[in-house]
């Protein structure tokens, strides 16, 4: 049974605060171990990724093998059930239309001196998405990584997903499919990543690498950020669930319990106004969780992360809210819209009893990548603006650099970098030249 | 003099390639130095800070003296000459206009299900934004960083700037106050970053930290990224040009040169089609190179790092400006714009013979903090988008709960995650009740 805070407790903005400041993960340092790998890849290329690959995989390759063959993605593809190829395509044409919508419009205009302003859109060329083994392989985060970068229009979509012993993930390829990858490599951990980045004798380099993967995967993203572009290094999800008056305590422990299971580092919080309901969502809790298959894991995020906080008013839980700054953010509330306008920082937010946040991870078309750890409070979910990197564009008239060249050439001066200032002189000398004649 | 290399030579790739690859900065490794003050912030607040102070600025201050006075502001502010505070103001006038047009729109939408759905934009509540002391303090990065921020809507904006000496700069001051900026502390290096990611007795935390800065900052940066968010770690500036047909050889001699006399580390590059525009480019910046007051970074940068190129046509141009992926691009040629159409990867583009890069980093309006080391491949320079964050939101009917939500459970249940589909299933179980009712 975890905690209850109330905010009326004398002791309650201690006990948030060491909530808030709670560490959920143990962060074991591999980054000399990956920055070996990283080293070894960029040396070694193909030879050394079979070798990992044979070591860490129990899987011997010859370079040839390490890309997926179209054969097999078409053998595994078929073994697909029509129901779970239904539920995969539904869910695909949900995440693109949703993100088609995201897709930035260039602009450019003239202003009053003749300055022709303006920027640019253009997609990165080549993208390299990791997707975790066993286990975490999860067909959705294919889809919420590779479509956004799809519609963002990248040439080259790369895919590397471990496959231990050998065994591949159906419903992996079937997704990499339906989002219009290219090329699926049975690589995984820090050589994936650093392969991506460096580029290996069968596999060419690619410009962003995002995906989720465990602390080799993580710190080798980290270290070749710069060499090419990544997206955020997700940690443990999160749902704040903000509850007030005739809500199912089921519905909303189900809610937190599908949070709990993903991973015994996960958090799930509910804030309500109303103690019964509080005490009756607990209860359900306790009732609901050894049904679950993953109940081990689930009891342990709610006994060690789960949160129960009673509040005075909707006021006390946007507030708190926005010290979460959750990933994830439901509001089973009378008027959803109303209290959502108070709640500032959230990666996503789900509004109405009839929104559980599971419908998010999957099907309801916004991404599923969002920022964890509070980091809602400057960062945004993965989008299409990940794989598009903008221009900015000037074209000056002869008058427009009369009217401000003179001020470029102020500042410059001021800040003593006179060939900047030179520069902009010697066209304006030819200009007066010409006034001259 | 430069390396000269012609497309049509045996070695040109060879010869680009080490171009391409050369490291351009020594990148001393300072981590554990910066990891110690940092840890020292956090536990000793202001008194480390000011320790710090006077260790690295030879400036003895009271934790009451951290911050810089209105007082102080206004008697420096005033000192300001007209002529500069006009160039100041007029810049500042056309980076707000200029950055006013980035901020994106809010969506919602609802389906054909019922689903309504999009997202909201909202600031970053409180940014920090660094400033160098000493000669790299330009009072027109204050401009380029704070601006945006302002424009975004970001509540609270804070300078940290190191005073060596205790000597302040007018024109940073009368920037910071131009762009509307909340706080300034008289504090610089690592121990500012860090002062503004953990906050201090006197110093309140900020989320996102921007602006150039050493070594020692760089590293602070990356050290306190996730517990705020950073905007990137710029390397060495780059200017490439690319010239045909009749252009003055000092005009581009001077925009290559104003690229050198930042930092040894500079690279200035020139692409022609015209081997007498190359030779005529290349002797005029050896003859204009000892007028300049920073004749040896200069000198230093274009000897080391300085290229001309020779092309066949302005597709090769195009190709060889796609693969430096240039943090500036000048297109002095007929055809501006349409060769800009086939130059996917820069940072920023000027377009033509009179919108000299120096006017891109004062006045002409766009950001003049760009991506640099080829990072224009896959990110881009900073705007108003670095000072908001996108939240996804979501709201299913009963009907749009029960056309998609069973996909969800179908997904939920291939990823072995049985609370996600429990929670869609007691609310679509509910529905189904009423229904028989």
């Amino acid at each position: 049974m975890p905690v209850t805070l109330n905010t009326a407790d004398a002791d309650f903005e201690a006990r948030f605060t060491d909530m808030l400041s709670a560490k959920r993960e143990d962060s074991v340092d591999v980054n000399d171990a990956v920055a070996g790998i990283i080293s070894d890849i960029r040396k070694g290329g193909d030879q050394v990724l079979c070798d990992l690959t044979a070591r860490f995989d129990r899987l011997v390759l010859t370079p040839e093998q390490l890309q997926i063959s179209a054969e097999e993605i078409a053998r595994e593809v078929a073994t697909v059930s029509p129901e779970d190829r239904a539920a995969l395509e539904l869910a695909a044409a949900r995440i693109r239309a949703y993100h088609e919508r995201q897709l930035p419009e260039d602009a450019s205009w003239t202003d009053d001196t003749g300055a022709t302003l303006g920027w640019r859109w253009t997609a990165v060329s080549a993208a390299g998405l990791y997707v975790p083994g066993g286990q975490a392989a999860y067909p959705s985060s294919v889809l919420m990584n590779a479509i956004p970068a799809r519609v963002a229009g990248v040439q080259r979509l790369v895919v590397c997903v471990p496959t231990p012993e050998g065994v591949l993930n159906p419903l992996v390829l079937l997704a990499a499919q339906l989002s219009g990858v290219d090329e699926i490599y049975r690589i995984g951990g820090a050589q994936a990543i650093a392969a991506m980045a460096y580029g290996t004798e069968t596999i060419v380099p690619v410009d962003k690498i995002t995906g989720p993967g465990n602390a080799y995967v993580a710190a080798a993203k980290r270290q070749v950020f710069g060499r090419v572009g990544i997206d955020m290094i997700a940690g443990p999800s999160e749902v704040l669930v903000i509850a007030q008056g005739e809500q199912d305590p089921d519905w909303l422990a189900l809610d937190l319990l599908a949070q709990a299971e993903h991973d015994a580092d996960a958090q799930s919080i509910l804030i309500t106004t109303d103690p019964a309901l509080a005490d009756a969502v607990s209860a359900a809790v306790e009732r609901i969780l050894p049904t679950l298959p993953r109940a081990e894991i689930a009891a342990a995020s709610w006994r060690d992360y789960g949160t129960v906080i009673v509040v005075r008013d909707l006021q006390e839980a946007a507030a708190l809210s926005n010290r979460i700054a959750p990933e994830h953010l439901e509001l089973c509330v009378d008027d959803p819209e109303a209290l959502a306008q108070h709640c500032i920082h959230a990666g996503a937010i789900f509004l109405g009893a009839h929104t559980p946040e599971a419908v998010g991870d999957y099907v309801s078309g916004p991404n599923h990548v969002l920022p964890t750890a509070r980091s809602a409070r400057f960062s945004s979910g993965l989008s299409v603006m990940d794989f598009l990197k903008r221009t900015t564009m000037a074209r000056l008239t002869p008058g427009a650099l009369a009217a401000i060249g003179p001020a470029a050439m102020r500042l410059a001066a001021s800040e003593g970098l006179q060939a900047h200032g030179a520069s902009v002189e010697a066209r304006l000398a030819r200009l007066n030249e010409r006034h001259d004649e």
